[in-house]
């Protein structure tokens, strides 16, 4: 199955969202305690999905809102650089603060952040600074759960989504979930729920499923789907990390794609690297097949680096890695 | 045309939202600054709902949050004589407050509020203490716009809807727009076209509607119903205060209801009683026509007696006034 | 011993902190939640003893901020009506609210108080707004011990102390403790000293001296008085209830006042009435043994009354009982 | 002039306030916008007086509160490391961050900082986390400003000048004025001055100063100290940038010293070193003449130096500069 895209469309898609610092240590293998140095990248799902179209070949839009400091124009500036349209990001002008991630990796299996996201500017997005003209002008409209977390971004990602669906634009919803900024699991599902049966393409891990089906335990895919498929959604993927992640379609197919082989440097920007991946396939035209293919190479290369966003992979190197994953299994 | 409703409930009517106490001026037409005695009263839109249904004969049940003070057992006590049941009403445990109104009657004309709001009780219930098993007990759930206004309470509000949704219950959304809890009207607008959308009956002014629609002149009635009934509504009543109420229905059918005439002695409990009297004929399963003069009647009543609450009519009452008119236009 | 004031000053006192609404029961001696009629009177402890004061015959001035609606121009109003310089009287413009306090009278012994002091107008004076040229034209500034209680109106009140002093105008500290709007026991007990150490006459109860030392237990009266003469203190009076008041002075000497008796309508008032008295028979050069009793026969007065403000005595009324209660004892 | 101090006491100085993490740019001469790489210190004003005078061989102490996180830890540890007692140091648990400060170096000229201090851990120093035992063992107490900025961090400081005069510890106030953690000028005022007032030894530039006094232009030195004279400070230090700095003593004596020359990389760190020797020269029993040669000749190594803390000299390099520049003087 093919997903069926406008075709005269502007920008391919638009995320809506947080774009923060990552702070990466320098020193890796060891606590942060002893890490005394930190390079510093472009970070926040939604940027790094926006970036990771871009060096795919994507045009790609952010809406959002930064700081009036150096932080926040190192990302304007990258962003720009990365050949996004940031024509839609705001400068706050309360003076908040770019989201900081500090990355800890212990070793490729343990690696822990530390976040600071008091009074983060892309909290802030008021739904004011949301435009339907630009919102038209897009075939994909990313929103990013953590957007939904606190007012007034909540209203501005509920405003996006509301525009969109009155223009007939698809609405893909990456869970994206961070505890760290919800008040409890309760407020989460309801968000989260909310969304997700707006949306025309829902992605996450089967953990955030949870989240959204406010369970306890591990929910089964089917549950999810038939709950899902009763709203908008016609599309959702479920990711199960090295068991590889699941598409379902409202018409009733089901596709698995294997997770690729990789030397794991550090966990972070898998996910991101995934969803640009997928995209980039979906709006290429290419089957649902192939794109949890794209979407699983990306992840692994990005896995292997450094960075979540200077790291994401180009069209080559993603087709190098399926085709030599096809290789060895036949 | 008649709404259909679940015929095997304990409960006609669940409230969910604000219950509080009016303070109105015993001393009136003259300035609040000239008056020096006040009258206690339970008030707040979804209480006065379930008051005026329950006192018309309807099995009512509230879902809201009382302080543990005087004032929160003044409200409990009230209601659970009333014949509502108070089980799903939690005592909070925070020191918050009950809500307050003074009101100012100028004149028959010029009535003024003056509120109470920071901290109350009401905007602090939790989406945990929501529960599925009393919203599936119900034929009709009633949402006052109210509840949405901050956060947890609007998180509580949204999960009743979603669970009302959940279980076939039908939606009552009544817009009872007050600017004062509000952040910004974009805000509003957000989480009324949210509701509005999801909701089986939607009932408000056109002036409400406007805020719904983020509209800065008057709207066209038809304007909104084309939006709304492209969503989950059947039955949208606008009303259009001494030039009467419209309803309209999914199926395209338009009422138009009268105002009555009265000897008004102050604008504030209209709202509520119209509502009452309204989900009331509706649920006895008479015609949208009559409904619509059973609200304008009990509204017309309210109006000229002094409080919001107390003031709330018997069907005898009702029906009288109807027959009275009917024989005066005849 | 008597106190030694400034001659040439325009006002007698002026007093810095809240003025508020006081809603009495009008039917009493059951609990509020039975009450269905409540009494406006202006309130708040430096508004009644300006009140006293003023009613007394001396010249009151008032630093304070109310809001800007019906209850804060009836404050206003009430105020300037009795004779009191309301020009450093600030409205606020951020939309906050009159305090309010409820009233309820189960019994001559059981009062007790429902506080609304959210977002209170009275704790957002700003320092900005105590200004140098008011509190130079006094001859005693009385301090408030709840205008400690928040930013700003702590910083205002810390202001006013400090012109004070700096200008050599005596400053009274009335101990006045809420604890509704304070953090914690520490924090009062660090404001409560810092101030109690630059005032020249401190009034409290025994139990408000206790807070103060952050003591768990009673004090006793000595130690108190020992660590207060260390600092700038030279009259420090403490009152046990019906066990009488104590004065005591930095020469060394105690006087000791006896309660009246009285018909007891409720026990609110009666510190406020007993400052104001006590005041007054200061200003006019009376000796602290007269002065303890002109306090004493005040608060009997108010007590056997309805409200706090309003029941405020006259010169001769209070005279009167001091004689009555002298022929008696002989 | 020598100040005299307890002999008896177990630590020559206890810090109060905030210990922070400093990320100074790797690359510098650029904006940071361009710089990629940052390095870790521990920083804050009272941790690198602190510091500072640990490796001069004074015994420290330090009141503080640091997250329960990697960079709490990291603090703890770097300052434990330093030989400092950090058995005082409480551990947040409510998920508050280290306060960071970024820096930017454009040219040794122009410095400036981006600081973190949303719900850092510092500012929730609680009064109850201050102890009287602990205060009782140093023959310094060191306030820092900015531990005044906010509640509950303010009454702590404030508690701690309080336990300190009661058991007569000699309390240095270093005003260590940082404008973004205040809400305004006028609040800076008050608490300055409350504070200034009733320490021994007050420590600031000629800025601070001003900010004390509420003053917009400059004001003039003498009329500081005759105000600070008239309380309890002894001793006074005014610092004037390259034009050296001023002490004053209470029997009046006035001493100049001159800033040394210096290579400077950038301004940071400058009066934390400054303030750090001049504390170990007076508790060494050094003139005041002495001891602000060793304050200016800590400050001008430090300047010349990439961090604040780190960089702190030892007693020789002091000594070392002293000694050349007298030479040159002569």
């Amino acid at each position: 199955m093919n997903i069926s895209l406008a075709a005269d469309k502007e920008f391919d898609v638009i995320a809506v969202g947080r774009a923060c610092v990552d702070l990466n240590a320098v020193e890796y293998n060891r606590p942060m305690e002893e890490t005394m140095t930190f390079k510093k990248y472009v970070g926040g799902s939604p940027a790094n999905i926006a970036i990771g179209s871009s060096k795919l070949g994507l045009k790609a839009g952010f809406i959002g809102k930064i700081p009036d400091d150096q932080h926040g124009r190192f990302i304007e500036q990258y962003m720009n650089g990365q050949g996004i349209d940031t024509s839609s990001m705001v400068v706050d002008t309360e003076g908040r603060k770019t989201g900081l991630t500090f990355t800890e990796i212990l070793s490729p299996e343990e690696c822990s952040i530390l976040m600071y996201r008091e009074e983060a500017a892309d909290l802030y997005l008021e739904p004011a600074e949301v435009h339907e003209d630009y919102i038209k002008r897009t075939k994909l409209l990313l929103i990013s759960g953590t957007a939904l977390a606190q007012s007034p971004s909540r209203e501005a990602a509920l405003k996006a989504v509301h525009l969109a669906k009155k223009n007939g634009i698809k609405v893909v919803f990456e869970l994206d979930y961070r505890p760290y900024t919800w008040k409890s699991a309760e407020e989460t599902a309801v968000y989260y729920s909310l969304v997700a049966e707006k949306a025309d393409i829902v992605v996450g891990t089967r953990e955030e499923y949870d989240v959204m089906e406010h369970r306890l335990g591990k929910g089964e895919n089917q549950a999810t789907v038939d709950y899902l498929f009763q709203h908008e959604p016609e599309l959702v993927v479920i990711k199960h990390g090295v068991d590889g992640s699941y598409a379902y379609t409202r018409s009733g197919e089901t596709y698995r794609g294997r997770a690729y082989k990789t030397k794991v440097l550090k966990t972070f920007g898998a996910g991101d690297s995934y969803a640009s991946a997928f995209l980039y396939a979906l709006v290429c035209g290419k089957d649902i097949e192939t794109a949890l293919k794209y979407g699983s190479a990306s992840a692994s290369i990005v896995v292997s680096k450094h960075s979540s966003s200077e790291a994401m992979p180009a069209v080559e190197e993603i087709e190098a890695l399926i085709e030599e994953n096809n290789t060895i299994k036949s």
